[in-house]
């Protein structure tokens, strides 16, 4: 384990306080720029023409009507756009990706891929064009469903991969002796479970802005959580070097995961640009971003595991199919992190698990909150719960029994070092009083007969990085500038969630100055360091432990300097809200900027630090306890109250680690009840690609949430032992709500999301 | 001496090289974005109303009809700025400036002086509202010569400072003993010499825009030399951390010195922003950048030197009045620069030496190219010419045995170590045939009787760095990207010389890249480490050692990672134009981008070197050998052919060095003969504020010019040797035409420009 440092009792001045982020007052006022918000002059529009055939082959393109068009001022094809391999998904130097995509390809592999785009000097004037082009398709047979492509004789999607379409090769993890261990249960759970098509339907479209300079380069703004590999896979595909590829993200509307992907229209608009030689904007409709935005992999698992009668998990076999749609994107690094995941949580010394990832010809799934683990497990969590039913004992105290723990194997391979789980899990069950909840009366409320009351728990745990999938680095530089104010340099992307003011926060404990001292400059890939990207849960771990190193190294050069001015010794000063102290006379001190400046022929000092931080992983933990009212007249479900408990080892900004976890469990709630973006699976058409009939659940569908912060296991690879909270809290709200549903209606639910008319239909058939 | 290496005699492969600047395609097509060249949604346009009056209170404005005028947004006047008394001139840790500012004041000091600004949706309407603002002046009496000013009784005009008009106490320099050096002279010559008020009239005139987003943070693009002290100063006088402000520079259309002060629109831009919560923009008319710019320092210098009859000077007594019009701007650093390098140049242990800078109501002179030192050194090599001529003696020779030379005190106190006078000298002889020339026969041309031939030298030496006047330091970044190119950060303004390009082929060279694959980013003070700003000839010198230091640390990193993958240790790899190799084996290397990917376990390298330096200071030297045809019936002047004979201790760009050094003397010769701002001596107004009146030599008034760059005298502290070359051309040309003026036709002029009128009036007085 990397450390940034061993963890410290301190007291902290910044650190664990909720500040105020800097950027509220922008957002408020509505000033805040996004790059919807980037105008420059002579500025052309671009639009995609997408197909409305699952699976084809393009006979021909005519797009001279369209070029035609007053207005318009160019239109690309799979003509005339360069034909290269890529990479969707942006991280090359990982196995988490995949090189299946061309930026337009003389062949349709869902309905929905863009076949064309236009660029012209108005939104409208785009839209009108695309209708201008003629295009002709040889329909192919097509195929939406995993377990259907994968049989013999099924259409095949690519030429590269391993065949079959198979994403990549099936991952499998084997651990002790599988057989062994169902000889030694006393009993058996096998049960089929399987997960919609949930869409993180971010606030913010997918948008971006190409422009050319009179040196021919290009300048990209930009809405993505990993601009350095906008840059870098937009270099490749289009033969740049890096110095000529400029990549700006300001202000974020979310991402969720699901902006870690070069689009199609990210590439279009910078030849669009190039070949106008002038700027375009691309910015999708709603509907573009579930046609050619990133939903979450449809999943389903098989599960079978093999108990004790005391609750231990003796046995665990398990198959995950992931449905990738017509590309690879995430579709490795998901089934590669969600299959191991299926290890963990309960611990278990026999497994044997394989996950699959297929390509159907479907619109593209990707990376989203809760990447993979999400879907393994909500079946882990809810077989957990069956048996404890079948045991007739109670699941909180089954999953107690069974939670990882310290030494055990992560899903990394590693053994666990912070384990919080078993904490999460008591502290809940005491907070909400669930022993009394277990014996309360069950008779309905005689007003509301029909309400149906029911208490669940769900648990989860979570790694803070993408290793060992992905070798992380995260980098950061510390200017202190001449007035003793303080500029951090990072790459992290903001998707809006409070990274930047977590990072200021650690700088400015770290080197003594005040929170309000500290300026956040990011996302401009020729000036801040390099950046892995926003994801994995990592930021705060990762960038917070760079940061920290970065703000250290320039509190060193600070101190040194002020000792000389002092005339004091390094050791006997310290420095703390912008002031450089004598410990032993704290009366005794100059200013940060006094610190610096210059003095008696020494010139003042520029001060730079740089941190660099290569961690392995740290896994966060929580358990959710859910009540919800389950109407049984109407088959709606309502959650009613939440007790989400987390351990995050250190919380850096305790209203911003709330909000994740609130937003959290707003999306899970939304993926276990109402949310799926249906695929026609006849003809592969979208049925719901709009937020009128994707229903989100809204804030006044919002439960009340008691949200509780441990740090019961501090990470020492974390900045004061930090680890992330981003992805967590969508994984454990499901399996509560569906757990609180059986203990509601008796009813057992192995899918999501759990509709009304799944629910009547239960109630029926448990009737009948 | 801060050396960052010794001198090294080694191949080169990219400096000494005129490559190919990255920006020469953009702006050959006028696709380079300058300031101007901005345009934001939303921009107002702001101008400013200016005084007709040269010295007044303001009784009263009104602003209301103004206010009212339709499309007019704002309207700013001394009752409704901050009133901070602020340093016009932007090095505030320098003693070179003074602060005496206001933004805006109730008291105007020179005709032109701005009294208001207002914004308007158009430049039209802001300029059609100036005229509706109403103000009342209760004149005061006015003082425009620095005679004048320092009588008892003359109207004072800054309560700040020594008083008695003076902008610094007198700057005195004596050495040795000058009365006794005196009583050892075989001749005294006396004499006073003066300059007018040339302008640097850069292409691009002053302009700003200026914005402030939703988190209260100031952004401004600004056309200047220094934009950290630009930050500097606004947020002292706006009263903002260094972090809520932040100066962009692109490309800059010319600067000469003159572009290193805060102007009064650039804080009323900020304010009228601020006011309107619009960008602004305010671009300076050519006639604006007359009158509200900065011209070089009209000085009278009176010069005794006593000297032998072998031509040896033994005394130099020298007084210098320099005229700072209405504020003092440079004025403390030109006089003592000025005052100071007349100790200098031509060798003498007995001097005593006084500097004057002057207020006056006039318009105010800053830095421009030559910084004091033209003025001075223009009495000191005419002076040493007239010597010669009573010996009868060849200049040439009397400079030669003048010459400064090893272990001389330099003007900066120090002993000088690169002294490469004598060398310029003796090769100018040289290659010139000068010998010959002087025993040429006289005759005029019977063809055209009425032109006269001359011939003439002068001589100059000129610091690279402002060191001991300001403690400078160059910083510079330089970052490794994965595909093997490398990114140059850098404060570094790039006024149009080239700066840039010079740092990149540092970097290139250093490290062991290609020239190409170096990309530099500057002009963002948010992201590009503190600079001191582009002046004094230091920018190859400073921040080129800084920018050399910083890729020789990512250059150790490279190695260090590919001795790793080569598996062979860093002493046995070199790396050279991108590539890595074993010197023993040439053929066995690796890319640097394969260098520092990951490999087996080891993630890619983050390599981030960063380079300081702080210099003393070197000396660069030149003669100039000067062709004249003087027309005795009109007049005018005809500069022929120059050879100026200059070195640099190292080239890095020799076709850049050359376009410096033709530069320098078009405006030298401009300054000589034609150029100068002329105010009216009754009422201070500006009588030939625009192109028309100040006549300047275009391209086609060009003599032949034969350069001859020498790497005679390379300093230890610059990079592989370099010294600057930025200032020194624009002063040795001044007294070689003025010189060659006599050699033509037997009269000394003691003044310049010397006009067509001075000839013509000389020629008569000299026949009668």
């Amino acid at each position: 384990m990397n450390m940034t440092t061993p963890i410290e009792k301190r007291e902290f001045k910044i650190v664990g306080k909720s500040v105020k982020r800097d950027d509220v007052l922008e957002k408020v006022t509505g000033e805040a720029q996004y790059t919807g918000d980037v105008k420059l002059p002579g500025m052309l529009y671009g639009k995609m023409k997408r197909a409305a055939v699952a699976h084809a082959r393009i006979k021909s393109i005519d797009v001279s009507k369209a070029l035609a068009y007053p207005g318009v001022k160019a239109v690309l094809t799979h003509e005339n756009v360069p034909r290269v391999l890529h990479y969707g998904s942006p991280h090359p130097r990982s196995a988490s990706c995949t090189k299946d995509q061309y930026i337009l390809d003389d062949r349709v592999r869902f309905w929905g891929e863009g076949v064309a785009a236009v660029a012209a000097i108005s939104e409208e004037i785009a839209d009108e064009a695309l209708d201008l082009i003629e295009v002709e398709y040889e329909p192919l047979p097509a195929v939406f469903d995993p377990d259907e492509a994968v049989k013999p004789g099924a259409p095949i999607l690519h030429e590269v991969g391993p065949g079959g379409n198979l994403v990549l090769d099936p991952v499998r993890v084997n651990r002790g002796d599988v057989e062994a261990g169902f000889a030694e249960a006393d009993f058996v759970l096998e049960g089929v479970f399987s997960g919609g098509r949930p869409h993180p339907a971010y606030m913010e479209p997918n948008i971006c802005i190409a422009d050319w300079d009179g040196s021919n380069k290009l300048t990209v703004w930009i809405s993505t959580q990993t601009s350095f590999m906008v840059r870098g896979i937009l270099a490749e595909v289009l033969g740049l070097p890096l110095t000529k590829v400029r990549v700006l993200v300001d202000h974020m509307g979310g991402g969720f995961g699901a902006k870690q992907d070069c689009f199609q229209h990210e590439f279009l608009c910078a030849l669009l640009a190039k070949e106008t030689r002038r700027p375009v904007k691309m910015e999708f409709t709603r509907h573009e971003t579930f046609v050619a935005g990133r939903a979450r992999h449809p999943c389903k698992v098989w599960l079978k595991q093999g108990f004790r009668n005391d609750g231990t998990i003796v046995a665990r076999d398990m198959k995950l199919v992931y449905d990738s749609g017509a590309y690879g994107s995430h579709g490795p690094g998901v089934t590669t992190v969600g299959t191991n995941a299926a290890t963990s949580l309960y611990r278990c010394e026999n497994v044997r698990i394989e996950g699959r990832c297929v390509y159907t010809n479907t619109p593209i799934t990707g990376a989203f909150r809760g990447y993979g683990v999400v879907q393994s497990y909500y079946a882990l969590d809810i077989q957990m719960d069956e048996a404890a039913e079948r045991l007739g004992l109670d699941p909180a105290e089954v999953k107690l029994k069974n939670a990882v723990r310290q030494g055990d194997i992560a899903p990394s391979g590693h053994a666990i070092v912070g384990h919080g789980l078993e904490t999460c899990i008591k502290h809940g069950i005491d907070a909400i009083g669930w022993k009394k909840l277990r014996e309360r009366d069950r008779t309905p409320d005689p007003k509301r007969p029909h309400i149906r009351k029911g208490w669940g728990v769900g648990c989860e745990m979570h790694g803070s990085s993408a290793y060992p999938g992905i070798k992380e680095q995260g980098n950061a530089t510390v200017k202190v500038n001449e007035d003793g104010t303080v500029t951090l340099l990072t790459g992290a992307a903001g998707l809006g969630t409070g990274a930047h003011t977590a990072l200021a926060q650690i700088v400015a404990e770290e080197l003594g100055v005040r929170f309000e001292d500290v300026g956040v400059i990011h996302g401009d890939t020729d000036v801040v360091p390099w950046d892995i990207g926003a994801f994995a849960s990592h930021t705060t771990y990762l960038v917070g432990s760079a940061a920290k190193i970065a703000a250290g190294k320039a509190r060193e050069a600070v101190l040194e300097r002020a000792a000389m001015k002092l005339q004091v010794q390094v050791g006997e000063i310290d420095a703390s809200e912008g002031r450089v102290f004598v410990i032993a006379e704290p009366g005794r001190f100059i200013s940060v900027a006094e610190a610096i400046g210059p003095s008696k022929g020494i010139p003042a000092a520029n001060i730079v630090g740089n941190g660099t931080y290569e961690p392995t992983k740290s896994y966060s933990f929580a358990a959710h306890f859910t009540e919800v009212d389950v109407d049984t007249e109407t088959g709606i479900v309502e959650v009613k109250r939440v007790i989400p408990v987390h351990d995050v080892g250190r919380v850096i900004h305790p209203i911003a680690a709330q909000g994740q976890i609130e937003g959290g469990i707003q999306q899970g709630i939304g993926h276990t009840l109402t949310e799926d973006y249906v695929i026609d699976k006849k003809t592969g058409r979208s049925l719901n690609a709009g937020l009128v009939d994707y229903k989100m659940p809204l804030s006044m569908d919002m439960p009340d949430i008691e949200t509780i912060i441990l740090e019961a296991a501090p990470d020492p690879g974390g900045p004061w032992g930090a680890k992330g909270v981003g992805e967590d809290p969508i994984i454990a709200i499901g399996p509560s709500i569906a757990n609180a549903i059986h203990d509601a209606i008796g009813v057992r639910f192995h899918h999501y999301p759990i509709t009304p008319e799944d629910i009547l239909k239960a109630l029926r058939e448990k009737d009948a």
